[in-house]
């Protein structure tokens, strides 16, 4: 294990923190992995350069922004491919993981319960497939991979947004993409990363304690 | 002018086509402008890999995304700064600048009129002038940048970003910061970017006829 001095803080669930957690874990890089609770943000919230969390502290400097994390980290431990072409491809799937995530989460967090209902819906059975097949195909053409057929930081987006899905839904979203399901497996297989899903904490039930 | 063989397709309009058009003006590249309407849209769209714009024909691909490829573009040609810690910061910036964006056009394309006026009311008074701060302050810390004290693609973004929503919210959202609107004024005659924004095509008045 490596030693670095870095303190993640983010909500005590998966969320945008997960992927920089997993990246760590992947790359064998110890952190202090802060989880708060909605009391403790909404002291903390103020404070901040950037009313957000995820918030990495690491040499001397505070950094927000999820997805702008992982790619730093990705890039500095060998997980951005091996080419602007493919760290291109890379982002490319990356901002379309997080578009299916925000097209879902944007339902989840409605306040009104009959637009909630319908939202999720219409998330689950339209929304979520019509991006699942993308990265279905993306899987043939990648060896096993979403990219250029080597393991990167997309994999990971990939693992900790369909989990982070599937947890709010209270449903697998792979359930009709055997093909995903497997990839999923062996991605969450990984040394490093299978040692972290072993131990990390449980999740709330319901993600939206930390923000109403 | 150095020729490539690149092709964008977009709306025409500026959205989020512009910063690509800008990043391809500040770096000399001619490139096939081409700028859609609603009925070439409707039937383009089901063709398509990912069900948006703008998409990049270069070098024999087909690319999606417009955040992933204006980094794309720029660490190819200079603007992506000079370090991995440089790159890190204007991918945060640009981050922030997308979510002062993307807070202002979901209520721009919000259908139900009430709730568009109030939308739109919120973020001209609370939400914009909440990150106006944060780049101003940037701007201050950064001698008269937004990232590193030079030019990146983070400055191309904010001027495309501000320019775009002045002219969805039909006021200069920098009345009240002088100094960005220098900045702002500046960026806009570097070369290249000032001989575009003087030929460029006229915008629609509403941008939502592209999409209703």
């Amino acid at each position: 294990m490596r030693i670095m001095v870095a303190k993640l803080t983010y909500f005590a669930m998966m969320g945008l923190g997960e992927p920089i957690r997993l990246i760590f874990a992947a790359t064998n890089i110890e952190f202090e992995d802060i989880r708060i609770g909605k009391e403790e943000w909404q002291k903390l919230k103020p404070t901040l350069k950037l009313p957000h969390l995820p918030m990495l502290e690491m040499d001397g400097k505070t950094i927000f922004q999820a997805i702008a994390i992982c790619r730093y980290l990705a890039r500095k431990n060998g997980l951005c491919g091996s080419s602007e072409d493919e760290a291109l491809d890379i982002d490319v799937t990356v901002d379309t993981l997080e578009d299916m995530r925000k097209k879902t989460v944007v339902h989840y967090y409605q306040p009104d319960s009959e637009a909630r209902t319908n939202g999720l819906k219409e998330a689950i059975n339209v929304t979520i497939p019509s991006y699942l097949k993308i990265f279905d195909k993306q899987l043939e053409e990648n060896k096993g991979y979403l990219v250029a057929g080597k393991f990167t930081w997309a994999d990971i987006l990939f693992l900790s947004h369909t989990d982070y899905l599937s947890y709010l839904l209270l449903l697998d979203i792979l359930v009709n993409f055997p093909n995903l399901k497997k990839y999923r497996e062996k991605i969450s297989d990984l040394p490093g990363i299978k040692e972290y899903l072993q131990k990390r904490p449980p999740h709330p039930g319901d993600c939206r304690v930390f923000f109403f």
